[in-house]
């Protein structure tokens, strides 16, 4: 028998286990005996920091969420050309998702049915709906050329953007997050303009 | 009780069952119990056709496969300046996921210990290898911008075009193939190239 150890966690040490447990095993597939195992401490221990399962499953997506929403209320989100702060608002996601990863690997790959799924895909989709904003305003301005679908051309760009989560593993001596946000801003970004920015 | 229906199956149009079955359960998560239910025939009659569930995933990946590594071999991905090689590779490799879209989502969701899983991801490797060699040697022409790193700007090529799997419904009044193929071209290519091509 294995003991427990002493609970000495915080919500937020607390919620890291849950998390990285939620990603290994899908949010279907996570028991709270797997979380209680994986924690090491009992599930009434557990119980004593949330009400249930999806109560973690709220707090992690929300983490997620808060970082990406905050990035569109930031300065240069929110004033200046709309190239540019769609440029800057694609940089920051990029930051977000390598900054927050567990979290926003999470909310990427949630498809279900409780509540707390539909809400998170909601609030995903909501995220996507202000950056297309963002784009349609940019090629109104003609700074995006205009042979590109708005819809199609955010999809392409969530898709580059979103893709770095299954691959980034921080300290692997691999690209920096900069790097990684530089190149998705140079790749996708540049062709999308009409001309390089100076 | 459900009456089993009379096996008129096809190698083909079982495994078309099968891989509808493993997009949605994962394969894992997907027993013969479940197949055969899909199906309408009872397990010994699938059986008849396969000796594995492991079968139909190998039979199911090598038509995925087979599709993009032919690509490689089209005189258009052959013969050529690379960047316009690397196009073209871009571009049909958008074809035959969308024209082979549940059989390419079942290649990249793959992730496990079987053989087959681990032959699978070798030769997805593989096929990412080749394309990010073209992505090289375009830069070494001079026709990419020398400031993202091939490695990185291959993954995130494959980034955007691998999420076409994650929304792209045939005939749902969206973009056509070509559509998605073009602005992918426009998107990611355009922003790696040095200048725009003709």
């Amino acid at each position: 028998m294995t003991m427990a150890k002493r609970d000495t966690y915080t919500p937020e040490s607390l919620l890291a286990v849950a998390v990285k447990v939620f990603n290994e095993r899908g949010y279907d597939g996570t028991s709270m005996e797997h979380l209680s195992k994986a924690a090491g401490i009992s599930k009434s221990s557990i119980y004593h920091h949330v009400r249930s399962k999806e109560e973690l499953l709220r707090l992690a997506i929300s983490r997620a969420l808060d970082g990406l929403f905050a990035v569109l209320d930031e300065p240069a989100a929110t004033s200046g050309r709309a190239v540019d702060r769609l440029e800057y608002v694609t940089r920051r996601t990029v930051d977000v998702l390598i900054d927050e990863l567990p979290y926003v690997t999470l909310l990427l790959r949630v498809r279900g049915n409780t509540g707390t799924e539909r809400w998170a895909m909601e609030r995903r989709r909501e995220f996507d709906h202000r950056v297309a904003a963002l784009l349609k305003e940019a090629a109104a301005d003609g700074d995006l050329r205009q042979d590109v679908d708005v819809r199609l051309a955010t999809r392409l760009l969530f898709g580059m953007i979103n893709s770095v989560a299954e691959w980034y593993r921080p300290g692997r001596g691999g690209a920096s997050a900069d790097e990684v946000a530089d190149a998705v801003v140079r790749t996708a970004l540049a062709g999308l303009r009409t001309h390089d920015p100076a």
